[in-house]
């Protein structure tokens, strides 16, 4: 089953203590879509400037990703621009510069709207409600979200968190939403707001999973060589839900296995800048990422 | 089999965002070997004061740790002021008293030099150097130590690891001692020091161990009450040694195992002030949070 994302398409210049890169390609909906392409037929819903290269089009073409829903207008496209120390799990912002993106009013197109598996990633959550309010039955729904629109928009998104299956967020930003420093609380008080499943991404940690009464605690793939850590976390959402999507299977179990294969994702793409690993990764290098973090996890249990 | 350990037994005064207690038992060796003393025999060397109370003495019997290793000279015990924020992955010192640990030179009872496993607890590294002189065949020897002597005693600490087996230290520590801000990186030259098996503590997020190429990974048990971290890393060290030694497998499967026994020791520790929750802890919570930790790691492997 195909999966809608609506996000960003953006350039990016990022400083790491390994380089420095400018104006390369980026984006929520970029990294997610990129790495959902490896499970499944996805659907994205972006806007990008006249200065948008054919060459990053012809890219996502590439990888199979319908682009029906990415407009070009006038102006220039999203451009962020960010720094990373040797704590490579937080960005300093330095600069954004919204552009076209300021103006981006998401028209799902009609072939899209009867879409199985949506993702909402990281936009004003007035925007997520509209994309919501436009996807007629979609069977889950997962959404993302960032600091900002946690301070500024916290009603909005918690009417969009009312409609969401799967919420997919960061440490920091779990602890600001909820208010508690502890995570199992954070994590009780977010679950109650409306989503089943919630999802809380810890960079190099690993992630958290909560549903219900059960956790999932799944590690990062420990890595040698961590070149840039943006992008990880759509990377992380796309392998997830490409695999969710790829299988249907929405159970428990399955949940955790697409929290695995979306780990291998992201662990893939912070091994170089933009989107350079996924443009060479293969699917069998994914697998065999998939059993290394199998047998590392693993420990007999006791009677 | 028994344990030997080496460490302190002190009083602590300890602020956390939830209570503050002064002059509470504490201490290195006396985590460790309560830690242990749940899986096996432990045999103590320590130093205490004239001060240090009876009270404190009985509930370490009780324990059937045995004490012949236990000096009380004149002065006063150890005593360590510490405060955590929400923060509790990184304790703050406010004041170190060494007192009587200041000439603290471990005496290894005759009936202890023979020791099976040795565990020397974070002390200068030229005593964990005498300890390991005194004792005759272990057949496994474990270790810890802290930035300071990191700093400080390099060269002693670097001898100590030739002769050790399993070096438990935590992320920062590590980080420390290899140069190296990427742990993997800083995993493969701290072994390459000496240490067959490397043992990552990251408070929160679990525990990372490196021993030749295989990797382990063991998440923390997910708290919703932290009360306070002091001593969680010797606790830990304690459920680790213990499990093994009381089961005599140092493989890699059994090491696994000892880690999540570890782990778990270590997750009820900081659940109260002091030792007061392993004081009415049982064996059958220890499984069960065990059973816990294997459900909440499990997924299903790929073909």
């Amino acid at each position: 089953m195909s999966i809608l994302v609506v996000g960003s398409v953006a350039f990016d210049s990022v400083e790491t203590p390994f380089g420095k890169e400018d104006n390369i390609l980026g984006g929520s909906a970029t990294y997610f879509s990129t790495s959902a392409s490896f499970f499944t037929d996805v659907q994205l819903v972006a806007v990008v400037g006249e200065d948008f290269p054919q060459e990053h089009v012809d890219f996502l073409g590439s990888r199979n990703i319908d682009l029906r829903g990415l407009s070009r207008v006038s102006g220039k496209t999203f451009h962020w621009k960010g720094k990373y120390g040797y704590d490579l799990n937080e960005a300093q912002t330095l600069e954004t510069h919204l552009n076209v993106f300021a103006d981006f009013k998401p028209r799902i197109p009609e072939e899209y709207s009867s879409a199985d598996y949506l993702f909402l990633a990281n936009i004003d959550p007035e925007l997520q409600m509209e994309v919501l309010n436009q996807v007629t039955t979609p069977r889950i729904v997962a959404c993302d979200t960032m600091n900002f629109w946690i301070s500024s928009k916290r009603n909005a998104l918690e009417k969009v968190l009312e409609r969401v299956d799967i919420f997919i967020i960061n440490e920091g930003e779990a602890r600001q939403l909820s208010g508690e420093a502890n995570l199992v609380k954070a994590a009780r008080k977010i679950l109650a707001m409306g989503a089943k499943t919630l999802i809380i991404k810890r960079g190099e940690y690993g992630v958290l999973m909560f549903s219900g009464s059960s956790i999932f605690a799944a590690p990062a793939y420990p890595l040698e060589e961590v070149f840039d850590p943006t992008g990880a976390g759509d990377t992380f959402a796309g392998g997830f839900m490409g695999y969710l999507a790829n299988t249907g299977d929405a159970s428990e179990k399955g949940i955790r296995q697409a929290i695995i294969f979306g780990s291998v994702m992201a662990s893939f793409n912070v091994e170089d800048f933009s989107l350079n690993r996924l443009k060479r990764l293969n699917y069998k290098e994914i697998e065999e990422r998939y059993r290394e973090l199998k047998s590392m996890t693993h420990f007999i249990g006791i009677p």
